[in-house]
């Protein structure tokens, strides 16, 4: 198989243990890692997340007291929190149509679209709807990681944290939001970290795709 | 902000709507976007989905039906079916703990913390499990759509399709998977894809990022 630079780039990449506290992402990085997220694709369009980027040292001292202490969050230089909406509102996506009708034009069948989208989405559970932007945020995720290795900036996706507890030190509740994930950015410490030499390790092509011709 | 290739391949790239039925996707092509998806990072690195690629007309034809009709999906030459976990297990987790030893060695903090992973997954109801399997999911799709973009390949991501019909049609359920995403492979018609030419719509960087400095 011809190498890549995804391909590479994905070799490069790894969940960085430690993180060297003496190194700052510069803020042109972080700006295309941003870039990124804004512009990776999600349903109907609909951007269901904001990313907080916090470099504030005593809010990431405290998020990090609520996810397991891991220093990364504090190692780094800047941590992005993804945060999904808590729910789809008429509002929500009347804004997205506004957004629409000014980029693309007042195009009747926009109109219906996303009228057909609230009528299916708006009534649902809140929970359901959570999960259903959450997931949209899982895709920036992946791109923000591409985003990252692309500019040789190391980052560490992060589940294992109090979600409740860090929604209320970034007041994300009254905002309509919940936190997902969390993706400190910084760089490898190339002595320290422990995962660093170790083989990346992946199932086989055999085990995870399977072809139906 | 300097034009990175990843920008170049998110602008390029977008929700095709209308394939060239005529092109076919060249296999080495669709192997580098598997790989991709097989090297894309997952939590605690279960890698909890497999990918059916679907080639087979009757079988495209019968999932088109049950994903409103989509024309993309037997227009493209393959169709990516994204398939996630029902649940996580203890044989699951088993088997990611015996591959982590192969590769890695038998070490006892491996050991360690997937006993962790299977006390804190395994007792969880399935249905959250199954959300979190999702979530890796989509981590693979944003990276695949950006090894598409990269190959030049065109492919659109859906969530309208009916997963019980879907799972039924693959016989997804009898293997403890169930159908998160579709992505069909193919290549744009230029003429006749009414989305091509209209402006691609994302929020401002203000809407979606905050900092906390």
């Amino acid at each position: 198989m011809t190498k890549t630079n995804l391909m590479d780039q994905l070799d490069w990449r790894y969940a960085t243990k430690k993180m060297d506290p003496s190194k700052t992402v510069p803020e042109d990085k972080v700006d295309i890692i941003l870039e990124a997220i804004r512009m990776s694709p999600t349903s109907s369009g609909t951007q269901p997340f904001e990313v907080l980027v916090v470099t504030n040292p005593e809010k990431r001292a405290a998020i990090r007291k609520v996810a397991s202490d891991q220093a990364q969050i504090t190692d780094g230089s800047h941590l992005l929190v993804f945060a999904a909406w808590d729910n789809y509102t008429d509002a929500r996506i009347d804004e997205v149509v506004d957004l629409n009708v000014e980029e693309r034009g007042d195009l009747p069948m926009l109109h219906a679209y996303y009228e057909n989208l609230k009528k299916s989405y708006v009534p649902r559970d809140a929970q359901i709807n959570y999960e259903h932007a959450a997931r949209q945020a899982y895709i920036a995720l992946g791109i923000a990681l591409v985003a990252a290795a692309e500019q040789e900036v190391d980052s560490t996706p992060m589940e294992g944290f109090d979600p409740a507890k860090v929604d209320e030190l970034l007041d994300l509740k009254a905002q309509g939001l919940r936190s997902v994930i969390l993706l400190p950015l910084g760089y490898r410490d190339e002595t320290g970290d422990w995962l660093l030499p170790m083989k990346k390790v992946r199932k086989s092509r055999e085990t995870i795709v399977t072809r139906i011709d």
